[in-house]
């Protein structure tokens, strides 16, 4: 099978049905359309990658189900080595187009996270999950099929569970199993690249219990199913995606989406959980400790393109990147923290009961907690390397830098180090707006989860009881001491 | 004479001559054109708390030259306790409009600055600068005026002095001394509150050499001058206030201009140094003490707002805020950290040399590194506490919250909380969007000077050579320990 | 009066009862014995700096009760200025000795908040504590008397209350009240700088309800009154003031004490408080507030050597303090950060109703929380700065160093930075150790309090639904956001 | 060939010649002598652990050169998971230990860092240094010595290279090569576990250029090597160590030394580098790769019994260790930050020319930043938890708690929760005291290396203009834009 070239992708994204809104209105075509055209060309880079010789061991692997070559994001994680290329992926992926490329990510993470759980439904109920999942797999590698994959249901009020929820679609649910397949009916919110998508990838959004059973549910559908509405997201600077032209908005780009299921029929064959409502909580377990492992990579990724554009900016403002050595590296250390520490969760994993990587949970969620801390610091950092110019963006339009009459006054003073056109400084001032205040911001503090669920687990996976007796027996003291009630 | 009120403050903007640019477009009258009219009703919101019968203390005070009440914002502050009334005003300014209003606050200090500094270098040169400052002052005062005031040149290649510039324009220069007044060129870059403001005060830029007294230049000029063209910048989601409608985007706002000096000609009675470089490093320094000890204020009162938009937005998620406390103190002991220790610099403060106040140096300084780094914290945990959703403003837009078909179910899927409406956490979604990465970041970090520039600062006034005495002396060591020449 | 000499103050020790006992020997001579020698130099270097030109005007003061200049650190603190000495004075005294000196600081401030409380107690309860209190200062002030302080009780079991503990002394308790006194009966523990005073001002540990009034008790008592035993308790590199001689220990230095109360008899004229319960959390929240502005300059004074040595060690290595000019700037900043809020607390504090001053609450404690983080940090930085010979006094013992046979081979290898001695650098890097791992470590996190109990405060004085109402009015929310109960 | 118990341990220490001093004493029995027994005791904890069957998993290995088990710390780290079980090691240690055992460590990965340049040397020149290598690696494999490492050369002036110093003994050289062997002479400081080791494995402390290649030196030579001198350093409370009993010291501990070699003669087969400069770097290279990859491990473990303290005590204060979850998930954040940052750095090593593991040195550098800083914050989270009883150790001493008149007096009021004894919170007070400002701190911010070193390698590392390259393609800058000179 040959890999999917970048025209093959975008004619797949032109054939399907249009359902996605934004500001009111229908879009015909996500690849052209200002909305949604940036996050279809950051994501369609990943193809060209396919074919570029240096990048094409990040982005083609191969399949233990087809022959030839399949593109990176349709792979099975089998062991550290494949799943460290995840984070390669990634980390690559930010470099080229400065932000998140959903579509590219969830899905693949889901699909290897449902290997090994389906493998024990089957043994548990008897069930064919894992059949059903593979027949789908080797069809998203044969067609490279970019997924984008759906956890965040719209949850409601957050003091109560799925069940007490005034509003029962709160999250989604099945309504109804018949013999050939399921309705479904709820929301996914906050779904990131569903508009440069093929097909979504729905997963249980939380750990159910019996009685919320109708919660449990994975399958994974075409982006333009019938009964599936998809409305766009806002996000920081997004008005001048629709509406501007020029460098005072980038070419690449990120989406999020609501997506409301409005008694969806998904056929039984794209049907991987419906009820076992025992194994939710092992899809959120498997799939954030994978997550949250690679979205280390994610954040540096972006963190290098921070550097390079802090060092850029220093040069057209006259100075030495040097400078600004020390912010540089304390920016690197943040950009391998993460990197570094999801790398140490996989190293630490474990296959799962079917063999795809179970990334060790203590130090990925560890890491999460970086992940929504140090990139606030790196792009501080970048803000303030950069001056005044970039902090908040602070010089005229595009339109006002090329106006015939007021174009020359704004270029005469924007112009800075002597070697440096005012263009390039405008360009590089505009890259670090759109990393730090702009539309290219990713989700990465609450995507994925919060910092706070993150340090729930940490705290479940810090033996306490055990520390307490090592510090006991180096104390010399024999008694127990128990932990008081209050 | 009587304070004046939001209806004379806008008119006293309508008579004045357009001279503002935005996207290419003249704008007519700032107190209504979307690009200008949010920073314009923030500055009007002063007019209306001085016969706030609450707020008349802080927003009023007394003049030492003319009778009855005058505007807060044009006195003179002669005391420790005028001074810290400059914080007092500039946190509420923040808790009313959410953002920095600086043509209630530059001009201000600057008049005060200048109170000492004609003083001195009429002593020196026999000027008569003080009594053209006075009278200015007096009129200001009469007439309720807002001043902003502008500083920061265009700088041009920032290894090079103003005189090495290629481009003899890039920093404010003196023109021509003529026997009524002088001619001045170049352009003032990123002045806040513009838009808003019947009048400009230009300080130096810098502390200039005699080879650069051109540069040595402080006056006051009308807004609408003739030869003055306003180039408005570009800010974070600047699109919505111009374009869209609708709780997407704040009521309230805050402008950055270029200031584009073509050979303006500014009559003798409103010019307070022209040439005399010796004084240009001595306004440097007393304004940044007074500017970087009230910043504080500024910053601590958006963050009073981020714990309100913190608490509103757990509660809109269905969650008590106490659940967050922490944060919230966390936020809370960054916003009394600026504001205290600006206090601090007031209070270690002492009158110049015509009485008004002069903050210390080394604490302001101090202080305006906290200013450069505690909001992002502050920031972050108010994305940390709102969830997904105020991250990047993750739902979707006014538009389709409203829309005929669409609307229903986004409002569907929107709400949460049992007591709170959709709408209700739409706004305050949008809120802690505009706060953190929307219309209302102020440029805190490089606003009135880089955190860079205040290190060395802090470095200049801390005495190593003392320090070192006493460690000496403690440790007991007798011979002399110079520093290595290396 | 004349001011007290270093002679007077060490005869006045010499004179008292023995009573401290450490490693179970009773101390005969606190100026001599190796325990305590150290403490009573670092306090007597306040009586020789009252007489030193260049310090007088910070160790001296004025009393409004008596003529002629007595000791700052016994005199009332009527105005912000006052107060403000207070910071001076404690910055200085850390310059000068390295460390806390205790017995110059709780008595001070304890007398200046009773000034103001039991003037508040004598106006409900017809009681004349004040006019006992004057008469009490009037001879401290006369006799220079070094004043130590004691609120900490032993508190027992930290889940209950004081009337709860199974053991009733666990916390300062009257016993019996008589018409000429009252008995006491309990331990005030960790209590700074008793061996080097001549009283023991001691206050409620804590605001006490009706059923705990017996606990509500304020007086002061001779440190060697009958009935009290004192027990000195460890602290780092206590070992090396006991036993060694030479470089490895600094000549001043700090103790704290364990002081028992067994059925102790103090004459109604030294009594403040003797159960008026109501008034036992005004004495904490007048107390904390003062100090915790005022331990700022503690810290920050003890940071100023942390620079000194820093750059002395570096010298010492070889190298140019500017080298890590970068370090310093930032223990510099966490100096000034300390100390100008607490001196922003005092400028926002008031008078109290007798006309002593009161810091800001607020302010104050958030100063806490700053004090128990950043000196941390400071210490981290002194470290990373001397190299592996400074971070746990990493090189031979001063026996070695002097040795016959060893020492020759040690102080050719401890030899560094050309212009330097090996003794100046072995010194150099002791007077490390001893600030950040050794008997220097003054207890700036929990003394006065814990940062848990600031960040209460601080809760407390954190107007969150007014915050509500700010960010509610910003974000356009007419509908009334109640807190969720859960 | 047998494991080595407890027991063969002691006796092969036993055999040696005395040739330790500390205060001037000649050590006669490392084993027994109070300053050193216990670093001896931690060392021995690993025989036991090679014994027991919960640990043996960690504490033995396999060999390749010889049958049977041997000790893990004499093992070759031949792949990812073998170099994996060094920090499981350390990380272990740490718990049974509380502290350091440096001879287990250092020496461990010389051997294996010089596996590689062995060969690679013996390629370039011919020499036989992997088989002389090997042999000596058999022989320590047999009979499972404990082995130091020393790399740190006194060093003198830091501003001066080794061939610059006035000494020329200041760095260890080779003073002349005989055909049997070589003479060398100098001093290796602060170096770890020395008392309670067999033998010291001698490593290049710099890279050396060729006029410096008589330092660039690696020999293996037995500690009690004629010529050989060793002065025990200080740390903090070895005095307790020396001269004290009772619960105030903590039964296991750390020593480091300065080793003083006085024309040493090492015969031929024990050295493996003798002038070849050009491997000296990259001795540096490979050994702090591992060195900084590992050492998050250690400061891990020592975090988690700081971990298991500070639950300790809160109990002991009566109250539930729950209450300071909060601070505890940043202490266990802490420790798999420095933890799992390292398995990164070994995932991401490869191995080298003859085999063993090098982990990647970027991400082994961003850890010792962290390793640098993080455990001063676990520290003082653990003195926050612990009250002021921890802070400085503040509570009366061992001797005073069991004083027959002063005992029961200290005793009652040390006395807290109430189902622990006094004893039982005394001991846990003095195991933090002993972790954060007592014996037990290991100096793991310049041990290996400095954190600005290891910033250094990380700007190295940094591909700085590659970065500006993807900046500039996302900004469609098309200039080239280079580095100003200045």
């Amino acid at each position: 099978m040959a890999l999917k070239t970048r025209g093959d992708y975008l004619k797949s994204l032109q054939a399907m049905r249009p359902n996605i809104y934004k500001f009111g209105e229908l879009i015909k075509d996500v690849t052209t359309h200002p909305a949604t055209r940036r996050t279809v060309e950051s994501h369609a880079r990943a193809f060209d990658a396919a074919f570029d010789s240096e990048l094409s061991e990040i982005y083609t692997a191969k399949s233990p189900f087809i022959d030839g070559p399949i593109h990176r994001f349709n792979s099975m994680m089998m062991n550290m080595d494949e799943i460290i290329y995840n984070s390669k992926f990634k980390r690559m992926m930010y470099r080229l187009t400065g932000s998140c490329t959903g579509g590219l990510c969830v899905g693949w993470n889901a699909q290897n996270v449902l290997w090994n759980i389906t493998n024990d439904m089957d043994k548990e109920f008897g069930t064919d999950y894992q059949a059903r999942l593979k027949k789908w797999i080797i069809g998203a590698q044969q067609n490279g099929l970019v997924v984008a994959g759906a956890l965040t249901d719209a949850k409601g009020d957050r003091s109560l569970r799925a069940s007490q929820q005034p509003d029962p679609d709160t999250n989604v649910r099945i309504k109804e199993i018949r013999d050939d397949g399921i309705i479904i009916r709820g929301a996914k919110v906050m779904i990131c690249g569903t508009a440069a998508s093929n097909e979504i990838f729905l997963l249980p959004g939380n750990a159910y219990r019996e009685e919320e059973k109708e919660f449990a549910l994975a399958c994974v559908v075409p982006k333009d199913i019938e009964g599936l509405t998809i409305v766009e997201t806002r996000h920081p600077s997004d008005g001048r995606e629709i509406r501007e032209e020029g460098f005072d908005i980038i070419e690449t780009g990120i989406t999020q989406a609501y997506l409301i299921f409005d008694d969806v029929f998904v056929p039984k064959d794209r049907v991987f959980m419906a009820g076992e409502f025992k194994y939710s909580g092992k899809v959120i377990e498997y799939f954030t400790a994978n997550y949250r492992a690679c979205i280390g990579a994610c954040v540096s990724g972006q963190g290098d393109v921070m550097i390079g554009a802090a060092a850029l900016i220093a040069r057209a403002n006259g100075l030495s990147s040097r400078t600004f050595m020390d912010k540089i590296v304390q920016m690197a250390i943040n950009n391998e923290t993460t990197y570094g520490m999801g790398i140490g969760a996989m190293a630490l994993g474990k296959p799962g009961s079917a063999g795809s990587w179970v990334s060790d949970s203590l130090i990925a969620h560890t890491n999460k907690v970086h992940v929504a801390t140090l990139p606030y610091e790196t792009k501080r950092l970048c803000q303030d390397v950069g001056g005044g110019i970039v902090e908040t963006g602070c010089f005229p339009s595009y339109i006002d830098f090329t106006h015939p009459t007021i174009g020359p006054m704004v270029r005469k003073y924007v112009k800075a180090g002597k070697d440096v056109s005012a263009e390039t400084r405008a360009r590089a001032a505009r890259l670090v707006e759109w990393l730090t205040v702009g539309a290219g911001i990713p989700g990465c503090m609450h995507g994925g989860g919060s910092p706070d669920g993150a340090k729930l687990v940490v705290r479940a996976y810090t033996p306490v009881e055990k520390f307490v007796d090592y510090a006991r027996n180096l104390a010399g003291i024999k008694e127990a001491v128990p932990d008081p009630k209050k």
